[in-house]
């Protein structure tokens, strides 16, 4: 029933999240040098989203819109030694280890038995890249596309490269706005990884997810189970 | 002869070191404040090359790059209102407009009447495709490619995916370590154009281009007619 899997990469394949709720706590310690604190760092979530329309997603951007709302808050008073502290958070977190999830070797290894598997991913194309050889996973993927968003339109012009069906494609991924939504619109199968850690940016708690196509696990070590249980799988 | 034409993009099809430029002048001025002059600003081609490996290419880099250095090099006196402003020059040369090079749709235009068109882009993912869109250039491309790096391998990659012979693909552009000398290597044809403005880190003056399959021009209007005249286009 489905000709293609795809995966999102960043907390679905392997540990994302936690890197960067540490360089927060990082920015709130030098913030607390100057007198500011949880409450003012709250702000940041914002600015860093307005930030995208010229950063992008990625730790640069992260690191960039740090400078940018630390020199703000501390009305110009942050130390420069304070500043160069993000610069090596941000070479430090472009260059820590890869953490694969546990199972996914299994399920990665189960399913490319069953059909082609595609890796679909937003960010910084680099760092993308580098993180995705470094997990010794490239054996299982067929296909790999790094994107700078993952809007409906974005996915369709995947689809129609690749002469893929919606309704036998499917998406698993750890974030709704990124990785379900738009496959739903377009009348693809997503399945979401609801355990997993996620940036708020990501999540949409607005919508209703009582379609058909809309699958649901805790982590991965469900996924196997409930796609053979939604028959989407061959055998 | 030739099945496929691909582009660089950066400086081949439109303006960009002129930007580079003028942010690397904007920071001398920075320094100059701090006692700093030309010959210090030197360094910072030397350590923008070294940060390639954490941060890649393009304006984010570039400008991380500079306040690192900065810091460094005004031994964490630069005023961090200075650290802002290179952050808003970062915002500035990733929004600025696209401004196309003379002739540039006319050769297109031409090209794509030949046979397909590739664009064969390094750097940051999102400006990169930005620039695209605002370029009005998308119209003559069959393929876009937006890579991290130009090796020989990451073009034996997309020869592969693309199913083209080497010595039936040209590409046309700027740099000499990134255009032509990758696709000589693989038995490609390049076409340089030498009188277009490039950064220091692209050149390659060790390399002695006197193979069958590099051609070299000054600029653009001079790069119908040679292929005309190396009677590598079908008409």
């Amino acid at each position: 029933m489905i000709d293609w899997i795809a995966f999102d990469a960043d907390d679905t394949l392997w540990k994302n999240e936690e890197y960067y709720l540490g360089g927060r706590d990082r920015f709130l310690e030098i913030l607390q040098k100057y007198g500011l604190g949880t409450a003012d760092i709250e702000n940041f979530d914002k600015f860093e989203v307005e930030n995208i329309q010229y950063f992008g997603y990625g730790v640069m951007s992260f690191v960039l819109s740090m400078i940018e709302i630390g020199i703000e808050m501390t009305e110009e008073k942050i130390h420069p030694s304070d500043i160069q502290k993000l610069i090596h958070l941000a070479k430090e977190m472009l260059s820590h280890e890869v953490e694969v999830f546990e199972g996914i070797n299994h399920l990665l290894e189960n399913l490319s038995a069953e059909c082609p598997l595609m890796l679909i991913t937003k960010g910084d194309l680099l760092h993308q890249q580098r993180k995705f050889a470094a997990s010794g996973l490239a054996q299982y993927f067929r296909a790999v596309e790094v994107v700078s968003d993952k809007s409906p339109g974005v996915y369709e012009d995947i689809l129609n490269r690749y002469n893929i069906e919606p309704e036998r494609f499917l998406m698993i991924g750890n974030s709704l706005r990124s990785d379900i939504l738009p496959i739903l619109e377009l009348g693809g199968w997503a399945m979401h990884l609801a355990g997993h850690p996620t940036w708020s940016h990501e999540d949409d708690p607005t919508n209703h997810l009582d379609q058909e196509r809309y699958l649901e696990v805790e982590g991965i070590s469900q996924v196997l189970e409930e796609l053979t249980e939604a028959d989407l799988l061959s055998r």
